[in-house]
């Protein structure tokens, strides 16, 4: 497994030079737009890596299936989606289009902006710090011994620079899709984008959404059933469709260059090419995984 | 399974005083409400059926993967997909907003009416009838030994009242999203629409969609996977993602009260009632599929 | 003011350079892009001409307040707005997707194409023939001893290639905006855009519209200043606002390069200048007018 | 003049009861919902006045015509409508779904709130206090002698529970068509709306509009005659269009109640009634004003 993987990272570096790291958030623009890594977290514990593995990045949109299972095991399927919808949807990340157009006055799905904005708005704590901390705990706990850190300095850029994130937040304040104090739970979702992991962290996440033994299981089989679900209806952003056809797995991307995939029953990836293609997904990190799940055969379906 | 069907038939039927039967097709109001049945055609020939299974009713949108299936075969996915994309979407089947604010002028997927239309005017074929012929042909290679008709009173409602899927195959001509003839693409969608079947048949072509060995593929393996991943991100209207995370396996609705369902590598489902939500899709048909898939824990993710 | 009027069309012939002949209808391409032309028709009865007014064009869009005062006069003003509203939309002249975000389910207003089809509809009469009779008559008698013909190329032209329209129609039929046929409707809405005319008419057409003594009234005086309003508001597709703020008189532009303008108590104008910019006006037609209003003081506000 | 206004507010005051008084700023409630006042102000100085026209109620979307007037005092019509477009829409005034799908990435016009903020953000000063100083004077050098106040419990009540208007200027910051910081820019601008006058103060500002001897002129006549057009074709929220048609002059409207309208040459009218429509309008100043336009035919068309 191992060798295979050094022949597609060698394979697929060159795709980085089609795409481009995010500029958004300056502090995004310091990664190195030419890195490609890969791990590999099996069932049985087994690690498999290649390539850029020793670099440190943010999870952004990674972040929000964790935050969408920390509401579910503080509110149940029920709480969580009589604020938040389930169906997935073509537009771009950060449209607020679709929130005036729809009549039912809910975020479409919690892996969009305004959805993961209303998802963070749930995680219960008396305050901010609190929140947060058992956000990073629990995200520990998925990868136990696994880098999990978080980057001040993004944090930071993110905070100052989220005037689209904020736009949604009151938006959704204004339609009371939200309770609490909008920068409060902007500052909450901001945090949740700059913890900081590597590959094997992202492959050890996703390994915790497969489908496990039941003494292994953080989340609960039946919240990882959900959130791999919406990871393959709406992980990538508005190339979500198209990946789950060409790749067929359940995915999900962040625009500081992760992709977090999982082949259920067997293993979780983690992968990091900062470069991404106009969607927002890392442009040879989705090369490669269409290259690895289709030669593995791994598509769910 | 004979009596755990009758079981489920018992118990969901009550479920149709819910829904109502579609009226925007004049024809279609004939159909008793209270109708409720289900087949299941697994992949070493057995059939088990229950309740209203000698009911006839026309495909309508459950039409839309097996026209997909021949474009596909006719010009292949990149033909395809140059001219149909590929991206769910939360709208409601028969929307023209998507059409209008997508930059790419292509319909968002295969599956809504605009995409469907398009796809439709994809299938080769001299004129109209020889068109019709090689896709009812076709239909019928996927389910020998099933009942499958024409319903020309359906039809003909279809084509009299069929204002809003004018209105969309004129929009594709004036994008040129199509070639041909807007009313000669219509008259072939309304003809499709209008394929008659019951259960069995329904179920039988479930499972030519599922993992079949190679030499009973009638439609090829990969193409069945693309229609397989449209259907579960796609297949029941604007309520996909929660039938995805309530039912979670691949199936495709239509407004007569049909649902194809498809359990990879397993079998396939034909259910029928015509009593709709508001969605559009069977409500006793969506409960029964839930607890049947919920029981046989048939969930693909 | 004949002087004047050399020196304004030789000033801005030039402009012609800067804009294109509409080509979405292919019989339109045949005009002489060079051409500019304009004709002052005062309430005295005086006419003053300048460069092309010998050229005849089609009304294109500028019948459209033509249809509206017919069917006022057929329905009055509760009857017409129960089905079309008021409101003026920076939206462009063919979109649809105001109809489908508006919840009244009504066109926006009678000048933009859907409005405008709408209106249409409501023109009484027992047949096509009728109808379309009834209109060019009534044009014929709101610019007696003018030129006003039938060009029946332009006709076929619109009919063979209206695609958009055609959609935007079943789209009213759809939501029961229409009553009628689409395709009769269609074929009388293409035929009103295909009446012929000059500069000279085109003055006369928007004399009559100006707040004239009642004995020389043949739209009712109400009706008049409710048409009026919509030009101001919405004649100049989606530059209304612009043409509002920088000319400043009720005016109607039509594909054909048509611009007919009121000056309310004292004149009509007529323009001609095929070369039109992006939103579909006349470029040098609407540097014409505007040089001419300021110079004259003519801005109503 | 003043019998005949007496009789007017008579009559139009148990229009009062088909409104509701603003509620989604809590200080707005406290306004006497049968309150129905009005003052004309003409342009030889006198001041006809019946009703409420001893009451406060701040200005609210009414102050966006003087903040208008500043802006173009300070940059001309070119540096406001490089940021800010000219056209009328049909949506409602708080809508954020134009600036999303406009490809110019700029708020349609200067009257709806996203416009509104926009032009606020282009007024000069050192600081929020001095941006502030200037357009308060401003307003009081328009009305001088009349009664121009500030509500602070109003501007806290509107800083509090501002979450659309947040999101509108966060928007706008995200898109770039503002400079500075959002809630700077979102201070001032709810500390215009917070401006307090009485009917008498708004006749008179509304005269200031008019088109007076340049000696009189604090405005200068063009960017009057600008504002007079904004005025008329977008100035009383989505039923703009109607009141153009049914009432006929240039008018703004605010959901205190308020309503500012202006007879060019002739004089400006002060009407209040915090009752309002579905739309935010004056439910019986809307209706007093056909009637009083009507009568005295100063309907501009």
């Amino acid at each position: 497994m191992g060798y295979m993987l050094d022949d597609l990272v060698a394979k697929f570096r060159p795709y980085t030079d089609h795409g481009r790291v995010a500029g958004y958030i300056p502090e995004l623009l310091k990664a190195n737009p030419q890195d490609l890594g890969i791990a590999i977290y099996d069932r049985h514990g087994h690690i498999h890596t290649s390539g850029a593995v020793q670099s440190k990045f943010t999870l952004q949109s990674v972040s929000k299936p964790f935050a969408l299972a920390l509401a579910l095991m503080d509110h149940g399927p029920e709480g969580v989606f009589s604020r938040i919808g389930m169906e997935p949807t073509g537009d771009s990340f950060n449209s607020l289009m679709k929130l005036e157009t729809f009549s039912s006055l809910k975020p479409v799905n919690p892996l969009v902006n305004a959805g993961a904005i209303a998802t963070t708005a749930l995680i219960k704590g008396s305050c901010a710090e609190e929140k947060f901390s058992r956000l990073i705990n629990f995200i520990r706990s998925l990868a136990p011994s696994c880098y999990v850190g978080f980057n001040a300095d993004v944090y930071r850029s993110e905070s100052l620079t989220g005037d689209r994130n904020r736009a949604i937040a009151y938006f959704l304040r204004d339609i009371r899709a939200i309770d609490g104090e909008a920068e409060e739970c902007l500052d909450l979702y901001f945090r949740q984008c700059s913890i900081e992991v590597d590959c094997v962290t992202l492959a050890a996440l996703g390994l915790s959404l497969s489908v496990l033994p039941p003494e292994f299981c953080v989340i609960p089989p039946l919240y990882a059933r959900i959130i791999r679900t919406f990871m393959f209806t709406c992980g990538m952003y508005d190339a979500s469709g198209e990946f789950a056809i060409k790749v067929g797995i359940p995915a999900k991307s962040g625009v500081s260059g992760a992709i977090m995939g999982v082949v259920p029953n067997k293993l979780g990836l983690g992968v990091y090419g900062p470069a991404l293609d106009i969607k927002g997904n890392s442009v040879a990190g989705v090369a490669l995984l269409q290259a690895l799940c289709s030669r593995e055969d791994w598509a769910i379906l």
